[in-house]
């Protein structure tokens, strides 16, 4: 059964976009590509810093609200319905809440041969990206590093502390049917 | 019957995008938006300046072949599926193919109720900002300004040219149900 | 004497980014532009949000310390010397200290012909238009829309409140000598 | 004498702008940060793909004309000024002339002390990373690897093949006096 969806978990400055960029690049057919970055741009301003919605703490906590997982809940619909129209689909995503959040995917996704993959990062390596990029709250990478995996099931992982992004998806390329 | 579905369709540089942002400031509840490029940026890069892709080019055309086509079906398909699901959804759009664009749409909403929405603004003008803005080709805003609305019908219609972002969108909110 | 350095002064949102872009693309000669945007953005990350940098309140008040002017002064002499080595300079700044801060320019400038145009907008237009950017603290424009031409002296000054950002580009062009 | 100025040389994709911000972050003294990139963005639009100005070919090659020399050197000047007016300035360049590149800024700087630092990064390595970021037109990286550092003088190197651009800031501003 052909792989239909590839879901990269990992935590903030981990490497996730630049392996998707690199797996669109290698994979020989065309995929999309959707995360948890696209879906934060598709919601109002106004959620962004409100109980309900998203709030970015400043030591790089971040907690979510009602509003936002019913949304959140929604698009995770509208994804896997992308998928069963026939696009194959690339997801990253940060799973907050570790193996609750693929139990969430999961019931989403429902038939679809699916690829789970785990983006490590070591804290402190992902921490120094996070100061080079400079486009996040300092503090994410470390927090997220390890919590996001906890209880996690995945087909394979890939480490991009000492790999680089290209090579990751080469490794997961090859795992694509 | 609530308004579910908000669909703005408007030429390049016509302020589609202002529009959403003013519509999601001020719509009490939270609605989520997608359009045209945040589509494309879910493509692969390789299908930029592909002729199966989408090809720019540099007197400002826009053509699309047929990869494209069959990745944006399925996309439609999934923001169809977030409406299903519950979500609130405005869609920005460019109909290069008019009312073929818009029969489209319609094929794949079906049920829920949708308020369509024509964004006009005379071609010198976005011309202009076409350059104001400074990150699109130019001559994209002129070749589109009028094309994109033969042919489709509209429950409403505002016009930039002389009217703030902010206001239009107000008229707009004024017609959800 | 050839106008060798263009100086827009006015508040967040009230355009005179897309009047910039305009300017260099309607000048027969090419033109170099920076601003107060381009110098936050060379200061290093940890600048902001710290005392002796660069607050941004959450109503939308700025204020800058002593480690921002110091550095800011330096960059003045910086442009001010791009422009003695030959190059014409456009610079668009905001003078959150009114006159002062003319007079600061003043006297980085010196000699070189100098055009002082001020860019005006409507309070609630500029704050609407804060919405439809999306990437602005709300309150800025409201804040900034007055206080910033308190007691400073145009060659020219322009109105984005009904007036396209080419147009007044345009007005702003036949003034440069 | 203090260190007034960080000059750093590398191949596009070689990681130049992460270690900048690192340094900013590392260094206790606040350093502004200008480049290739910021000076780019300064330009008219129209100077792109035009003779006189910047061109990017598809094969990632990149020539710059008269204009565009004429305005650099005035851009030159006046970052030199700024480090006179007392600012510490990070400065991050692509040598394309090498030797030459590096002579006009020893011209330009006449002075103050600078630490010249070569970015170094395997070809295939920068090729992968330019991939992974998505910005970049593909071909820069391998082309401009090795032909940039041909013939220049550096107080030190750094290469990001293997080491993080935080490690490789905290090399430089161990060297920084």
């Amino acid at each position: 059964m052909a792989t239909q969806v590839i879901i990269l978990n990992g935590g903030s400055s981990s490497g996730k976009s630049g392996i998707v960029r690199c797996l669109q690049a290698v994979l020989p057919d065309p995929w999309l590509a959707f995360g948890c970055d696209s879906f934060v741009d598709a919601l109002p301003a106004k959620m962004r810093d409100s109980d309900g919605g998203i709030v970015f703490a400043a030591d790089g906590g971040v907690s979510v609200g009602a509003d936002f997982r019913a949304l959140e809940a929604a698009w995770m619909e509208g994804v896997v319905a992308m998928v069963r129209a026939g696009a194959r689909v690339i997801i990253d995503d940060v799973f907050l809440g570790g193996a609750e959040s693929q139990k969430r995917w999961q019931k989403a996704l429902g038939g679809p041969a699916v690829l789970w993959v785990g983006v490590r990062c070591e804290s402190a390596v992902a921490a120094g990206r996070e100061i080079a990029r400079g486009d996040r709250v300092r503090g994410m990478a470390a927090l997220q590093a390890d919590v996001v995996h906890e209880g996690v099931s995945y087909d394979l992982e890939v480490d991009t502390t000492r790999t680089e992004s290209l090579l990751c998806a080469r490794t997961i390329a090859a795992r694509v049917s």
